[in-house]
């Protein structure tokens, strides 16, 4: 049978590395912080039936459990380097164990995460990764500091992993003539973007990770700095498939608050807009402004004609 | 209502520290890490009806969620630093939010340890604490290490949570006609034993936290120092009430097996011994010794007569 360290060893544990006790010990001991660098980390839970249905697949959830983490630290400017993983299962299946880490190696190998602790016991299936990271000691994005007349840029797209959630969940009422499928992807296989967030260091005022949804996070970033924002409606991106629909007052509220996006919602000085240009090239990310920072305190978003949009603005509630 | 935000605010957010960006930004940022130094890191969930019942006070719980993951830094003889909590609950309840917070910084406050970020979420009750602390760079404690002819010392006593545990669930089969309500402390407040892990440092040749019952984790400490061992089950501590108990069946396994005890058990040179005496006396709490590291690669537990115990090794499974 598998218990908990034959799953460990088989799923979980890899080949030690110089200079770290990883898994196995009570706890893992990292090696030497790099002098001027500090620590960064941030936690996250994936719960069934709150931020995933049980239909998700097992290497979705290896991934996005992750995923969601390292998010976090792509919007600090972070490296990231190890990660725990707390697993709680209802039962011990090997094919889902082996899709899981599958999922999850998959997106640790392409930034060299390491798996170096964790827990495992039996429950409602639930996931909580803690991520681990670097930056300089005193370069790192935070969600205040952006300044008046700043842009307000995105990363990627908005919408499709709520889009994609809501055809799935209400396929008859929600756009029952569209085709969401291709969406999926963001929903089950978001991309952190810790390229960007590396990048965007010395360069980007503040930064947040837009997986509460525009409206909320941007309010999130706005009190952080102690400042205002007018969001052009018009501007902030979108995938075709909603782009068509983009003036529909459901397709509005997915865009702007539908939330599990974890794309980066930063602000900077105008004249780094080339340089941003130039970092979105290089990256093939598309990262456009879709606003101003102001002086009023609050956030209005407005359409093309320049009318306020108002919003359900509850974004992505897990709680 | 109280949102995430606001029961963040009121119950775990606290006074900000130099040099520290903690709750409220996508991640925290560590201070840099003193040089010399390395960080040690674990994490533990505990879920409801797995690791305690759902009568279990809230007090309680936060001051256990937090222990079992000091107790790990404790045997690793780190100085705790940090945590991150993420609290899947199933409603929000002032009251049950005030006591958790309440035995979560009561313990936290005894180790100056700060709370830098975490998650909340709606879901099946489960709370998953990661820790972080700090050790010199080569001076740790870790499970490998134990050499032949070294003593093996337990500190504290074993088997009082189990018993009270077990007398809890079934009153009329364990032992019906003892109290054993003294030892519920045990089960609902365990001590890490930090303070005792810090001075073993340099002093025990390997250590591990008895959490999963003394039989199974003395294997784990076993296996990776590469060794085997003869316990004595009479120098075994345990408490009063199963003292006078200790030769029945039941009780052996308890003490031996029973599990939930967060103390540490750890092996030193026979040099050592009146040193550890003197770390024993000055933290006024008992360390004793039960056995010897053995070159036969097994654990062979031994009653007075020198009669092997055979025990039922399943000790406190979470899985």
């Amino acid at each position: 049978m598998l218990d908990e360290f034959r799953i460990i060893n088989k799923y979980f544990k890899r080949e030690p590395k110089e200079g770290l006790l990883g898994i196995g010990d009570d706890a893992a001991v990292l090696p030497e912080c790099p002098p001027g660098k500090r620590l960064v980390t941030s936690t996250d839970t994936l719960v069934e039936n709150v931020h995933f249905s049980p239909d998700v697949t097992a290497k979705s959830l290896g991934h996005k459990a992750l995923a969601v983490n390292l998010s976090d630290l792509a919007a600090m400017g972070a490296l990231p380097y190890c990660v725990l993983l707390s697993m709680t299962i209802p039962s011990v299946n090997a094919d889902w164990l082996q899709q899981f880490s599958d999922g999850f190696w998959s997106l640790a190998n392409r930034y060299s995460v390491l798996l170096v602790g964790g827990d495992m016991t039996r429950g409602p299936l639930s996931i909580t990764v803690t991520a681990m990271g670097y930056v300089e000691k005193d370069s790192f994005l935070a969600r205040s500091g952006a300044n008046v007349e700043d842009d307000i840029w995105v990363s990627g797209s908005l919408g499709g992993a709520a889009a994609a959630l809501r055809h799935k969940i209400s396929k008859d009422k929600f756009y029952p003539n569209s085709d969401f499928s291709r969406l999926e992807k963001f929903l089950n296989y978001p991309n952190p973007r810790i390229e960007l967030g590396r990048k965007l260091v010395g360069v980007a005022s503040s930064a947040i990770d837009i997986s509460d949804g525009l409206s909320k996070d941007i309010k999130h970033l706005l009190k952080a700095s102690g400042v205002g924002a007018l969001v052009n409606y018009s501007s902030v991106p979108c995938e075709t498939e909603l782009n068509i629909l983009r003036s529909d007052v459901k397709v509005k509220a997915l865009i702007l608050a539908g939330g599990d996006d974890y794309e980066l919602g930063f602000t900077a000085n105008p004249k780094y807009a080339a340089e941003i240009l130039e970092i979105s090239k290089d990256l093939n990310l598309s990262c456009v402004p879709i606003g101003k920072i102001t002086g009023e305190q609050s956030l209005k978003i407005v359409d093309e004609s320049g009318e306020k949009i108002e919003l359900d603005e509850s974004g992505y509630e897990h709680f």
